[in-house]
């Protein structure tokens, strides 16, 4: 159970029925999902939310289905249940293959083991990294 | 400084040097990165991580810049600097373009933020989240 | 479920019962939340952190809303269920309004993705910053 | 070390001149952070970031300081450094006390225990919580 | 709801039978835990996970109960429900006490609160510590 | 560099002179750590934190060293820089041997990893294991 309710299509005010109307028609489905509702008893949230959304997840350098997985390894990382929920199906609608889950869920796992031996003894930062990294970008 | 002493690779015992030289030999690099010197004084995790890492990540149904980013979005989540560096250099190696870092970050960036706020309003899991992922997988 | 069965003030030891005395006392309740009576499993883990907590949380150079506010950003941060629930809950109950809510939300989702960009590009800490907290507290 | 360059006012972009000439003027000061210098090899972001933080920032139903607080706690959480600093030095600039610093710490502090004691248990949600929280907002 | 099917021992491929044998044989069960009927959808992480950690958890210079309580504490700060839960009731069938489980609560609270603060201030590590743990290990 | 000025002996307050004392005497030490200069900035977080510390750290139940490697854990998956270097240190001088910081580090690897793929496939909870906890403790 949410800490807030969930404001319905009926119940919302123009400004957030706006919204909808423009997340319905970009996603071209029926409803909004629950975490719309849940934003929309913050409407500036919501508003400012939506935009940047849109404008983050769009395919650029980085295909949709990238940008996707890695909205999912960070909401799994973040261990948020209802982020892992949307995300995961969002990149199956996109077209991730079980082949693909499988293989992102072992590069997750190693991650978190890799990354607690690393904080867990310390290990300073090669040079080369930083050279790398600087140099490149 | 690192909790346990980093070993070289003179100092290290036959059974290290085996797999600083597999390493060595795989990467076509002169020498090993500070992590697998600090591993080698875990002998047994050392040798398990490493055969560990190259399978999950090896090209398959992911290619390798696309694992390589995953495990920098975990990193990042995890906040564990040495996986940063040397990750974010390791996708720079693999050929990721300043603009495609720039998106990956936009992506983190605006995951972090969605889900403190699913999280902050306990947002339900709605129904057809669900259905999708245990039918598609 | 919990990993503990949850002791009724019925089925306390005089030694809790007195503490949930004091609680329901301090608080004007009737009964104890399902926090207290977890804890009640370890007798000495409840009398110390009741003890604290009233010395924490009791009105000072902060306000109690204030602390409470900051109590649910921590709780959020760190994905706590139970005390998202709680403290949202004591936060209205304390007088926090809808637009406070709101905008408690806004500011944490923002922390949350500049402190992802943040540790992502490793950002020096500027040397003013430093200057500033040491000389004023 | 970043992982990207940080960009200086005399090698940015036309574009990224704004933003900083911008931020110079809006918070009276000499110079950007370095936060600002490293999101500037990302044009897009920068200017996201820097609007939004304007938006979420401004006094409303909250004072200044009060989000500062809440930026402090957040970043603390989520153990990013270079935020640590600069929402401290932030929140001194502020006006915060020394007084209004100890207690922001130990409400900190008391908060992560209890989210332990809460989550290791895994105490079920009071009823009353739910009730309270949807009502009230 | 899981975001993957749940593969029952009568549904499972050979390969995934065999380690579900293995599993039932070693731990005398009659059935596996959902843990790794979900892993089942992975035969490889499967495998992989089901081997590192009988050599992992096998008792040696900690004796198994030791090691359950730390990868308790683990998940406990990971807030991995699953874990949580698992974990728990595997240290008490290897014998934790409630006493035990008491202390190690207080620990892991008292962890958090001293964490937090460290961080928090940014406290700067003493030289000694360095020394040694560099010598010691 | 701390947030906080680092709070000599020879410039404390007698309270706090009090209590470095304590510390110095049941610690043998000639100076305390850090930790305790940091918290006395703040006399009632320092008094606290340093009483239900020794309380919480007696040996009871559980050992010194188990108690000193469960706080490494959380420690360790906390990312808390300063409490890994302090309480690694602290268990190599109440005993702990390199082997067994071995199995510790390999244990805190594999549980980062297996609580990610319970996380990441929200694996849900087996009956049984809600039955065992609840009966024992």
């Amino acid at each position: 159970m949410s800490t807030v309710p969930l404001i319905e299509y009926e119940a919302a005010s123009p400004e957030v029925k706006a919204i909808f109307d423009d997340i319905k028609r970009t996603r071209n489905v029926q409803d909004v999902n629950n975490f719309w509702k849940a934003l929309a008893n913050h409407p500036e949230i919501l508003k400012r939310t939506w935009e940047a959304l849109q404008e983050v997840m769009k395919p650029g350098a980085l295909d949709a289905l990238t940008k996707e997985m890695i909205y999912m390894a960070v909401s799994i990382t973040n261990k948020c249940e209802y982020c892992i929920h949307s995300h995961t199906a969002a990149a199956f609608a996109k077209g991730m293959t079980p082949a693909q889950y499988q293989e992102l869920l072992a590069v997750i796992g190693m991650a978190h083991q890799t990354n607690a031996f690393s904080t867990g003894m310390k290990v300073p930062v090669d040079q080369q990294f930083m050279a790398a990294t600087t140099k490149t970008s």
